[in-house]
């Protein structure tokens, strides 16, 4: 029922106070009507977001509302879903008392996309190490998002895609040491991350037949084994798995050639080995306009693909664009989705 | 004696016959005028080149000289330093005979800088699969450079510079398998490779005042070592040495932002610690524009960051930008040495 899911707003997650996540929601609702954003509501504490918005001088209305409210109240106030506080408007210092908000927007805003009352998840950036005393021990955002999907069994494997203007890169690994990146490049990892984003480039993307690109791991992807082997005894078996699956992915290739823009523009996807070889391409030509997409996961969720720059906090100078592209992509995900 | 350095020729080796490197030797001859290029002589085979002239519809007279007598014929003819044959002239099809040519003609293009008969020295690609037969042990053409000058004894450590307008990238790590490069990450090789940076951009660049930024190993340089120690125990400790010699050295920095052109701009060159890292936001950004620079060797040598392309060779559609920048690189380069 398209008409219904439609109906729905993206959840928002308030992310770290003391960052510039509820900056960039604030300035986002304020510009709704000329940017024809679809309507959102935020996971967060409704005072704290009021007294942000007083400091960055956007004058704006503001209700606590349940999810199921949201869209009939968003042309005329930011609704806000309360999920606790008190949360201080300290821009740029962390407090060790918002750390247990901060999670619980997050697990809220889970909990509303998965029962429906919101269509897709937009994710404001989180500062790991204020959250640590609120008992927070996963690798990153994307990892612990995995985890409160798997509702309390073993996670799902959570496939980190950034995504700028037709370039979506995928890093196969993602926060790890690099001295591990080797031994976690196994058959099974690139299987399951190709068939996530095959999957999901189908179904989410509306890519009917998706062509998907694999890095090497090694430089010029090992040179036929002179400088490793995993590209032969580990990347091109899967590969040719895969291809018998029916799934379109060419690889390994060298790493450093795959992201001139002639050469991805050739392929829906690039699946790159570790953290940095997805990363830098994509930073290096679209620092703060890529949208950081969690695939795998039984929601849509997207995020801004910087973090929480607390010296730009309370100040009204960060830059929208990402989240603003996050938005965006949520809501067409979940168009494509349920279309 | 700036003068008498100044009227010597360029060095240009060969490369592979079977692929572009004679191609785009021809090309900048037959432009040399319009370009303004400075004198050059080839290292190579006077009849496979003209071979190839012909093939290309290059209408070029060639001579066989001495690297002495290359400056003054140039502004007629191709000065070619014979070494040897014959090379057949089969684009995109190795010879087995030919490699003893391409590797003297490096050997014997490095021996004319190094007794100052040339002045610099600017390498066509090579093909390395074709050279083994001829006894080519070496990783790649950089290292291979690197032994020639170390006349016997233990090469010094060759530092290869990928520079595309003003940013100047230095993987620390080159042609070794992406496991072995945590360990080949020391305090040593930061330090020695940072100094030969450094010295080289005063000396051979004519920056007064070098700024230069190391790249962490880990995601996210470790953060804080949550990711990886390696920031921490290694890197770190080698730049407060660096910073106590008085040079200019920040880092480790995240890989993945550095690479953003106002992060970038901020150095004059980037350190990072492998391969990829290095050379996928060079490729990215100028995938057919980059010069490949080879500091810390007693002589100056530049090449065109690209392959042989023996899909190419022949066809007189093979990009000269590469090139002819590596032709001017080298150009400046050694008018800055002596300056």
């Amino acid at each position: 029922m398209p008409g219904d899911v439609m109906g729905k707003p993206l959840a928002i997650s308030m992310g770290e106070p003391a960052g510039i996540g509820p900056d960039l929601i604030l300035a986002a609702y304020a510009a709704r009507a000329e940017l024809a954003l679809p309507p959102f509501c935020v996971f967060g504490n409704t005072e704290f977001l009021a007294q942000r918005a007083r400091r960055l001088g956007i004058d704006i209305p503001l209700a606590s509302v349940s999810p199921d409210e949201a869209s009939s109240r968003f042309d005329t106030t930011l609704p806000v879903v309360e999920v606790g506080g008190p949360v201080p408007d300290t821009p740029g210092e962390i407090d060790p008392l918002a750390g247990r908000t901060v999670i619980a927007a997050i697990e809220r805003a889970v909990a509303a996309v998965r029962t429906g009352s919101c269509r897709g998840l937009v994710t404001a950036p989180i500062h790991k190490a204020a959250l640590y005393h609120a008992g927070f021990t996963h690798p990153g955002h994307t990892e612990f998002l995995a985890a409160l999907c798997a509702d309390g069994g073993a996670p799902r494997r959570p496939v980190m895609m950034l995504a700028h203007e037709g370039l979506r890169a995928v890093p196969l690994t993602i926060h790890v040491p690099l001295l591990e990146v080797p031994r976690l490049v196994t058959g099974q990892a690139v299987i399951e991350t190709v068939r996530i984003v095959h999957h999901d480039l189908k179904h989410r993307f509306g890519i009917a037949a998706p062509r998907i690109a694999l890095a090497g791991l090694n430089p010029h992807a090992g040179e036929s084994g002179s400088i490793g082997r995993e590209e032969i005894d580990i990347i091109a078996p899967a590969v040719a798995q895969l291809a018998a699956e029916g799934i379109d992915v060419v690889g390994p290739l060298p790493g450093d050639t795959l992201f001139y823009p002639p050469h991805w523009r050739t392929y829906d996807a690039v699946i790159a080995m570790y953290h940095d070889q997805a990363l830098i391409p994509i930073k290096t030509v679209a620092f703060d306009e890529a949208v950081n997409v969690t695939l795998g996961l039984p929601i849509v969720r997207t995020s801004p693909d910087h973090g929480t720059a607390f010296d730009l906090a309370g100040t009204g100078r960060a830059s929208p664009k990402s989240f603003l592209a996050a938005i965006r992509m949520a809501d067409a995900m979940t168009r494509e989705r349920d279309a």
